[in-house]
């Protein structure tokens, strides 16, 4: 690899990849049967309730008009059209705000790859040190990066000079970039409706009294301390065994309805099932009865759970969601150190209901520091010795043990061709799965550390998933060279050799200095790294718009469960933006792009292909696909900024240690302040935008307290707040429970009219952005 | 050096060196002419007027009670005496505080030697390597260190399990100490008296604002947004250069003092003067007169300048102090963020009016950050390469360059005598001068820093500092083991070859990490670092006790300035603990021993010799001597405890660097959690208490006000409040300027009775502690 052409076949076969499944999805997107595979966020909205054609029963299921086939790439101008204030109304801020990072790539990149094929890839190329010193190899395209380049040339200071400027650069557009999505941030929760987290706080780390339940001490020193604004609260109960049976429930329902529709299809045959492991085996059993007896029993079961967290007064948790009467006051509580003792009442804002992480409530804050502090450990673990305990599973799974333990397998197993292959296969699949379970890892340990909202376990998950891509896919593959090529070729390399080779440069780097031996191989991998911007930018991404998982999920889902139209509602997987895994890849690219932009910029036009792809189909998944479990208000942008930052001083130090390796002191040298002043620019980055991503500014709260005020100066807050924080498991069932909880609370309280919980992501995005104000009434399903 | 001889005499010649300043100081104490030097706290407390002994004339000069002499070492038992809530009264929780790091020193490293003494001294001397190997030239010392253990030993274990005893004791201690402290901290805030920073918040960048001026528009901002609890507020004008013209005349009045006294003793002779620099040449003039005619005039220029801060706009910062109904309104203002806009409307809690740093309120939000910026920049050249313009200066002070620039100083230079000696002091006078200098440039780029209080000003100092001792101290000593020695004995150095050394070390260190070179050298520089303990330990902490330099100042002014009792008052230089250079230098004795607890436990015992002492003898200064300059309420604990945290994690990684190189790998990876749990240990710690001093809890606040409205319902706060944060050149001038200043406030004054600004401290303090409740009034000196 390496050659010009061997990179012009790898694009050819990436771009033909790449347009197949956007052809496929061309195609696939217009049949009424996939409707609502491909346009599930308009169906949870209540604006679509039926594929478009309502003609035969054939075109029910097929697309026969054939002019819709030859406008097959229309999506992508639509996927623009949307303008940006329509779009976050639509999808919420998060995804606006998400969309936003891949426009961000084209606004660095585009002016950089236009200033470097000017200014560098003609000082490169006339060079020509490669060409004169005939007995090493080099790359066709090595010519046109820093390694053309003799030791000490004097050339080297236009390259500083581009560094210089392209860092500026990038500072511009972060720096404006980041004061947009704050304004956006700060317009978008000024324009909120009035919305139950805006009153309340989290309060955490409640101590005990001797005399009082949790509630009459909550309510008490709330009473006493936020004399003239504290209003209501809602007490945590600790409902994870509640909320597991409620699952297991479902689960069940699930069979029973198969089973049903099983049933109703064939009237005559009673369906039956086996009560064994995985219905393999065991005693066969009417299935329709088994099960409603199984779902019977576990009602009993819930039931029973359900009194007795009510009664129990130790599954009241030390934490509840107070309320206040306005905005001020619980900005005010949110922000403030409650007591002398900073572990004990804990108040931060609370997320909003569909976002809040309800098992993470109860944990105290000692745990909490000694979870963090394993969870710390187990992540560097993770990170620089993944490979270890790969190894050792690989080790045992290799077939000549296989053939001690088991000889009676042997026959089969020295047949020639099937043990090529299964040896070359077996090494590689141990880190095939652990790769695939990796960002499932990653989710656990953050909620082992104990973050309270879906939004914040997003972005933990984000930062450590990141860490994991950098160490093992960038530094990895710049050092070992074959890491990546492993991820991709894994069928033909062993693991152990690749973890060997892993520890083995580590401690070289730790001898000699990263930075330089980083450096030094950088220009080497920049084919690599094309290939891989291809195969996993350019190609995945259009995968991604084809959704062949769901699309499969869903068809299966519809031809075995589905009998009403809501059920149809439910067998739909919108899908979200998974946070947590594609930012940290994105940052990647920013990552590649930044290093390599002075070294070599040839690999600039692959990445600004990505960054342009990226981001019309994502724009096309949020308009017409993903429907986000939460909204954060693009909370996480401050990680964002900090990983481009983190990106951008990476590559200034690996280009220091690239520099000091080519007999160029002054110019290195000349370098230096470049790292301290991304420092400097992302502290005042830091203080100029982030507290708006954290505390909610009293101004503001205000003005909108001050207009409420003038607007519904009847409002009931009491009413509307009541059971806003109540936990999930507690608000979709009926009158009863609730009428449980009232006992305890002694504060009868009105029925719900929830239904479901699937529906109440959708309602309350509906809800927070269509401007309808009735409370939480207008949280109900449309249905 | 480095036999146990040599330590002994070392240990001999300091002893007696440190018993002879002891011995004089209770001789020089107990003289009544004295009495002012070492009482000083106690004539500003007023309860002490006069000289002990009021008979003859000689009598007042000199104690002629020979049973007093026999005493002359009961202050020591005396200092002990007064207990720890007293000590808080009378000197403040600053001092008592400060001499617990003292205390707990002691109760680290007595626990630690003994432990070491009991396990690790046996060990080390039983295994007898460096007797085998007798071509090694070693020291006695060193049969009792780490490095009598062979390569590979076993016994390592040993040193490793202490390691793990050490840290956790340490972390006991520290953890139990920052509690203490926040507890001490937290009951001092409670039960202080009524205070105006108690309801005042100091506010940066308050945004200009077309239509109104910043007073007003401050007013409209707090009355709108913080609507229940605004009371009022005091702009902050830019007297920067008025309070210059006050420091002038306050100069020419001594001289002008002194003149007078001249005249008063010698009627006849009217005193002349030369009206050149230094009065070396120039015209000669009645010196009563000129003074006279030079005060006139600054008074004139004073009044014009006092006139244009007042009425023009510019010199209206936009900072003020904005007082509150109650503390709960300030301590929410205080906490939380005013506008979408962080960098506006920046509030902080006000530090104490004689706290308050006058001359950085008015610094933008952005120039903040650059200055912060260069300053960072200027630290870490002043740490690594302050020996760079000091070389120049050097090679300039070249004798031969002096004697080929200036020939006809050549006879004299050519006399060998002088010339060695010349030789040899010249090139170390550069360094000795920069050392002095030290402290003042840290205070310089602090003040540039931008902070607001005094007390933050001391507390960023000593990190400067620190980083510089640790750097240049510690590590300087450690890689080329001459740096103190010439700190010690510069006069036969160069510094140039110093810093050539250093440089290389430097480079050296880089090459091959930092850990094991430090670590492998550690064990040899045991004998150094003890010699270094007991001359700047032991002899200088008995030094200090002495107060040479102030004793001297005092009887320098008493003799030509003093007239009245009030000037003799002003004579008194009681001095302050100078925390920004005398807690780093503790914290450097703390590093020692940690480093030195499991490498040479014998260094130990003079670590605790040099903690007892210093406890004894700073106990009594701050009985007897010192009086601070503000009361920060302990807030540099965090500090203290960052450092002491940040030099066990630096003794843990320098013992695993220096096992490393024993060929002990199982053990070194043994050592690896350490530093992980000390990490998580600050974190903890960090987590828990840092907040106490930080912010000020809601229910603390609520309590406070609750009783205050029940004890003086009728207390008028606006009053109390209205001078209480004005500019200090303002306040100690007559009705004159008030009423000036109330034309501008449109909110007319009563006259201030108070004095003068050097007796503000000592009131306020004598306020804060004894329990006046009078308001403002109690703030006049007692005179």
């Amino acid at each position: 690899m390496g050659s010009l052409t061997d990179i012009g076949v790898a694009a050819g076969i990436n771009i033909l990849s790449a347009l197949g499944f956007l052809l496929a999805f061309a195609v696939l997107r217009i049949q009424p049967i996939n409707d609502r595979v491909y346009f599930p966020k308009w169906y949870l909205k209540g604006t679509r309730s039926s594929p478009r054609s309502m003609g035969t029963v054939f075109s029910k299921f097929v697309n026969a008009d054939l002019s819709t086939y030859i406008r097959f790439l229309n999506w992508m101008p639509a996927a623009l059209q949307m303008p940006e204030p329509e779009l976050i109304e639509h999808a919420g801020l998060d995804s606006a705000v998400y969309v936003r990072i891949y426009l961000l790539g084209l606004k660095i990149f585009v002016p950089i790859a236009v200033l470097a094929f000017i200014v560098l890839v003609p000082i490169n190329w006339a060079s020509g040190t490669l060409e004169k010193e005939k007995s090493l190899s080099y790359d066709q395209i090595d010519k046109l990066s820093i390694s053309n380049l003799g030791k000490g040339s004097k050339r080297f200071w236009a390259h500083i000079v581009m560094a210089y400027v392209f860092t500026f650069w990038t500072f511009f557009v972060l720096y404006r970039e980041y004061k947009v999505v704050t304004t956006m941030r700060l317009r978008f929760l000024a324009n909120q409706n009035r919305r139950a987290d805006q009153f309340t706080v989290l309060v955490r780390n409640v101590p005990p009294d001797p005399d009082e339940t949790v509630s009459e001490h909550v309510e008490h020193f709330f009473a006493v301390n936020h004399r003239d604004h504290y209003l209501s609260h809602q007490t945590v109960y600790n409902a994870n065994t509640l909320a597991g049976l409620v699952e297991q429930k479902k689960g069940l329902q699930n069979w029973l309805v198969y089973y049903e529709n099983q049933h109703a299809k064939n009237p005559a045959k009673k369906p039956t099932m086996k009560t064994g492991l995985w219905g393999l085996w065991g005693k066969r059993v009417d299935a329709i009865e088994h099960y409603t007896t199984a779902i019977e029993e576990l009602c009993k079961q819930e039931d029973e759970e359900r009194h007795k967290v009510i009664t129990d007064p130790n599954a009241i948790m030390p934490a509840a969601f107070v309320s206040f009467k306005s905005r001020w006051g619980a900005a005010v509580c949110a922000q403030t150190q409650q007591t002398s003792n900073p572990t004990l009442w804990l108040t931060e804002w609370a997320p909003e209901p569909r976002d809040v992480f309800w098992p993470n409530l109860a944990i105290p804050f000692v745990e909490l520091s000694v979870r963090r502090l394993i969870m710390a450990v187990a992540l560097f673990f993770l990170t620089f010795f993944f490979m270890i305990p790969i190894a050792i599973v690989q080790s045992m799974a290799n077939l000549d043990d296989i053939e001690r333990m088991l000889p009676f397998l042997k026959p089969i197993i020295e047949r020639n061709s099937l043990k090529s292959i299964v040896q070359g296969f077996l090494p590689g699949i141990a880190l095939k799965i652990f790769l695939i379970l990796l960002p499932t890892f990653l989710v656990m340990m953050s909620k082992i550390e104990g973050h309270t909202s879906l939004s914040g376990l997003d972005r933990r998950t984000a930062s450590k998933y990141y860490l994991f891509l950098f160490v093992n896919v960038f530094l990895g593959s710049v050092i070992t060279g074959t890491a990546f090529q492993q991820l991709n070729n894994f069928i033909h390399q062993s693991a152990n050799k690749y973890a060997q080779s892993v520890i083995a440069s580590l401690l070289w780097m730790w001898v000699r200095g990263i930075p330089e031996i980083v450096g030094e191989s950088i220009p080497m991998k920049a084919t690599f790294f094309i290939t891989y911007v291809m195969v996993d930018g350019w190609a995945g991404v259009a995968a991604e718009v084809l959704r062949l998982k769901p699309l499969v999920m869903f068809h299966i889902k519809n031809t075995f469960l589905v009998r009403t139209e809501r059920d149809r509602e439910q067998a739909m997987d919108p899908g979200s933006l998974d946070f947590g895994t594609t930012e940290p890849r994105i940052q990647l690219y920013f990552l590649l792009g930044l290093v390599y932009a002075v070294v070599t910029p040839i690999l600039l036009p692959f990445i600004i292909v990505f960054f342009s792809l990226a981001y019309l189909v994502f724009r096309h998944q949020i308009i017409n696909v993903y429907n986000q479990q939460y909204e954060s208000g693009a909370q996480f942008w401050p990680d964002v900024q900090r990983r481009l930052v983190i990106a951008l001083i990476v590559s200034q130090i690996l280009l220091l240690g690239l520099l000091s390796t080519q007999e160029a002191e002054k110019s290195t040298a000349a370098l230096l302040p470049l790292p301290v002043l991304s420092i400097w620019f992302h502290y005042v980055c830091k203080g100029r935008f982030e507290p708006a991503f954290i505390k909610f500014p009293l101004q503001d709260a205000m003005v909108k307290d001050t207009l409420e005020r003038a607007n519904d100066p009847t409002l009931n807050l009491r009413e509307y707040l009541k059971d806003a924080y109540v936990h999930p498991v507690f608000q979709k069932n009926d009158i009863y429970e609730f009428a449980a909880i009232d006992e305890e609370e002694k504060n009868p309280m009105v029925a719900t009219k929830r239904q479901s919980r699937m529906n109440t992501p959708v309602d309350s995005k509906f809800n927070s952005s269509s401007g309808t104000n009735e409370g939480e009434f207008s949280r109900m399903a449309p249905t």
